[in-house]
């Protein structure tokens, strides 16, 4: 399988949902995209915030990018923040580089897509989008 | 109730996907966006290509600019092509003006959001758009 | 085999050249997306004038955004002028609808990326990205 | 010669996977611009992420737009990232201001274009493109 199909990115987004739940976490909006960068499927709780999903989205959209999870694009802030500023500009301004994109990888270790949260602080958006990818059967990358 | 919760937005989303199978179309990709133009939910549909999110929202979107379902903008076309390339140009290249962008109603009349639908003709994918928010319960306005 | 490798991308290249020498044609430029429209290979012959890849690229984005053949794009033209120019949009200005965009497809019809190709004319352009399609092995979706 | 010919553009490229191999990095981008700044050649490795040809790009693009390696861009980083700000906004995006792109020099010294590389850390990368250009018979400009 090379691919996340529509039914096991709506078992993502339902379990991150429920680990938002058990944490009592903020509404949460939860985005999964495809191995190209591609929206798949969205679900925005309602009471999250207007830009969520674009939030969300860069997160995961970030991780593709380098094939790596948001949070380490997060760990260059420090030392390099204009990598990150060049990322962004020539990935169309797609990148959100904190915590909360999280790569879905098969058994194998194939890149099928990444996961994006957005909602609560980026740490939780993180454990969410982990918790969504594993209940599913997947594996996650968040660094 | 001035908005589409995300279990109605969901449910929305199944019902076109079952009108789409009853009439054996091609895989589709739905997007919900609220009165303010963001994305509540959206899903596409295993098979279908890579820009379907991004036509289904610019119907949505176009539909949601005039207040009118995006068949009304595709009418436009003939006689003031002018018109609708300034609409997309104030929108941020945000609008897609064929149809399958259906505007969704209370039974009051008040608007709480669009459906976008892509994936087989336009014809069809507003057919589908229709049947979606009536079978949960809105009202819908094609045109 | 769900992907293009580099060395079938540039076995795709070197025989879309070879059909272009045989033909007689313009120098030319084959850019070579993968699935989810991201570079895998490009070659500009020299000659070729300057935005030949952004043009070939466009043609090949096109193409895999609704899944057809760029020259479907272009037969859209005479109806739909409205319809390309939306897509156009929501693509971020990244699509060419014209012929000479042709979808990779494997021997079960698995989309696997495309080709696009600029330089002479689109007919001609089109016929070179098929010729190379089909000697590394891969079955062509023009329209 | 004011010219990178495709040939040497692909001898370029192939001796930049050669020192990638002997190095045993991860997989590349490599990309070749011209003088102008237009794509020449790129091929991007299996296993590659996503976004590698956009990065290697905005490298050799930010050493063609100052006439130095991008290195020296990122040595500005410290004292002046405003003035790679503002670089990467009038290029419009296309500016990744940090090590791995090089300037191509013939013997005399005049400028023919500029390789970038992505895939492997940016000190690597950037050995790569050395490499490539000067078993190329060209003269690099890393700073």
């Amino acid at each position: 399988m090379r691919e996340i199909t529509l039914n096991r990115a709506n078992r993502i987004i339902n379990a991150a949902f429920a680990e938002g739940k058990k944490r009592e976490l903020k509404p949460l909006a939860v985005v999964v995209l495809d191995a190209g960068g591609h929206v798949k499927a969205v679900q925005r709780q309602d009471g999250a915030s207007m830009l969520r999903f674009e939030v969300a989205s860069g997160k995961a959209y970030g991780a593709l990018a380098l094939g790596v999870g948001s949070r380490w694009l997060h760990n260059q802030a420090a030392e390099r923040p204009h990598f990150l500023e060049g990322l962004s500009g020539v990935s169309g301004d797609r990148v959100v580089p904190v915590p909360g994109g999280v790569l879905v990888r098969d058994g194998r270790g194939a890149l099928l897509g990444a996961v994006g949260i957005s909602g609560d602080s980026s740490d939780n958006d993180e454990a969410c989008a982990i918790a969504g990818i594993e209940v599913a059967g997947f594996t996650p990358q968040a660094e």
